[in-house]
């Protein structure tokens, strides 16, 4: 349908990244490597480092959280692909603090896989290591075995929080148990109306019926188990929360944050307009949001779909994630 | 194509404000009217207010750039609907300084008339007004007599510019002619490879043949002289950058700042992309770009396209684009 605007489709990261590092070069550094980009002005005083990333297409997940209070590096895969364990070894060494360092995964085999064995070489060097793994997304919840719940957008709020605590000097064992306990406590879901474009030919990646709408899409435009007849906003977005907050069961004193993630071509007018709907939905189950952020913070390409994702908090969590930081995204 | 994820096409606008006013509170207020938002913690030691305002569906264009170094007060009219003149007249009331007021204005005859009616009943109660027009879209540019260019992306540089200025207690005349100056100095041109979808219908406003650039296209989308085939990025970016430069003829000794500017659908990764490759034509041509910002700033609903704005700066514009703002969007 729609050609990229690109150089060739396989310089459309480099040329990206060139162009990123130029413009934030007030806040990261690539390596000269390549692999990895690094905050130029690191929060003093870590005794651990943060590292994450993935595959590229979701931006400005995970690049644009590099720096202080938030990333110390992150390492960009291919468009949808796994970064090389090498770029992950090296980003690790570059930024580990006297405690090591902690990767932040999110649930994928490729991911998964290349994030482990970076781990090993890292223990082989003697860097402690230590992994959170991000796996919000209702939509492939499943009672049996298998790879589990995929990692979608929660993980800018679970890099925030951790960054938050890394800064406040908590060590290898201490991020790993707030860690856990994040992730447990956020989930997702997302929807899409159109599918993104694939890069190398423009064509989609898969086609909706105009009055489709794909339900429990994956950020790399993994089909959904159903397309569901598009209905009104408010019953779409009540499909959507009440699951999440039956999943989650926040008790009457947790409230939560809400994020309401863009996945690439939806209006502000309508993300704004859908996170309204949501806070009055929340107010009629009796779920305070103590925090909300609006935008588009982990995308797939230039999909027409949006998704929701709620963290239940307790004090110290929403304290986390309030302190400082200092990213080409979040500023405060 | 793709309907809009909003309870009722109507309500789209009003429910989008409600949620930027709740997400944003700490920056922005809405009137009790509803006409226009201001700023919550306003620049102090201002002599003239600034206002602007036009139609919605550019976001984050203006609500976004509201708050201390910026706007005091924005007036969002309808989707591609100029404000009405009440909206203007209330906002401007409501942040006039001691020396009256400003309105930054895009070049539409909607909005001509509606901030002009204004500036006639703020003239009858005695409160000073000034306009500064911006008119930096290249496409439209004729040597004979008629509307003159349309104002799209260089609006939030102007901004930008003339808030700073504000700040440091420029009065009335001394705003107009700085802006005067600056907007006279900035050009845009912008393409696009599809079009955006009507938010009542969800069908795309104009189509566009798979291997074709609409070469000019304006905010509204507003259909270009000509559609052109598609060809290499760099050539395309030549094809924008070089008339861009021709109109501005930026002398040895002063930068430009470049704005790259996403109309909606387009990647992140592609908006860096262009970034990186407009750099490298600017340094042949040798041309210095001396400040960037590359991301979402004035759109066109979820338009695939993306438009490149060139402001030729002096020492004085660059200081001010540099000084300290606080709004939903730009904070440094």
């Amino acid at each position: 349908m729609v050609a990229y605007f690109a150089t060739e489709p396989e310089s459309l990261l480099a040329d990206a990244l060139n162009g990123f590092c130029r413009v934030h070069a007030d806040l990261v550094v690539r390596d000269a490597g390549g692999g990895y980009l690094r905050a130029r002005h690191p929060s003093p005083g870590r005794r651990v480092g943060l590292v994450s990333g993935g595959g590229s297409g979701h931006e400005p997940l995970h690049i644009g959280f590099v720096g202080a209070g938030m990333l110390d590096a992150a390492c960009p895969g291919r468009v949808f692909t796994s970064p090389h364990n090498r770029q992950i070894l090296e980003a690790s060494r570059a930024v580990a603090g006297p405690e090591g360092v902690l990767h932040i995964v999110k649930n994928y085999t490729g991911d998964r896989i290349n994030f482990g064995i970076a781990a090993e070489r890292l223990a082989h060097l003697g860097i402690p290591c230590a992994r959170v793994l991000v796996d919000d997304d209702l939509a492939t919840a499943t009672d049996g075995p298998g790879p589990g719940r995929r990692g979608t957008a929660a993980t800018v709020l679970v890099e925030k929080v951790l960054g938050a605590a890394a800064d406040r000097g908590a060590d290898l064992p201490e991020l790993l148990r707030l860690g856990e306990r994040v992730t447990a406590r956020c989930r997702s879901l997302a929807v899409a109306s159109r599918s993104h474009a694939l890069p190398a030919t423009g064509d989609p990646a898969f086609e909706l019926a105009r009055n489709e709408v794909e339900f429990g899409v994956g950020i790399h435009g993994e089909r959904a188990e159903r397309a569901i007849p598009r209905e009104p906003l408010t019953r779409l977005l009540e499909r959507m929360t009440d699951p999440l907050l039956a999943a989650l069961a926040p008790a009457r004193e947790e409230p939560v944050i809400l994020l309401v993630n863009g996945l690439g071509a939806v209006t502000e007018l309508e993300l704004y307009a859908i996170h309204d709907a949501v806070e009055r939905l929340l107010h009629k189950r009796g779920v305070t949001s103590a925090r909300c952020a609006v935008g588009e913070f982990v995308t797939t390409l230039d999909m027409r779909g949006f998704s929701l994702t709620l963290m239940v908090t307790d004090r110290e969590t929403l304290e986390l994630y309030d302190a400082p930081v200092h990213t080409p995204v979040w500023r405060w």
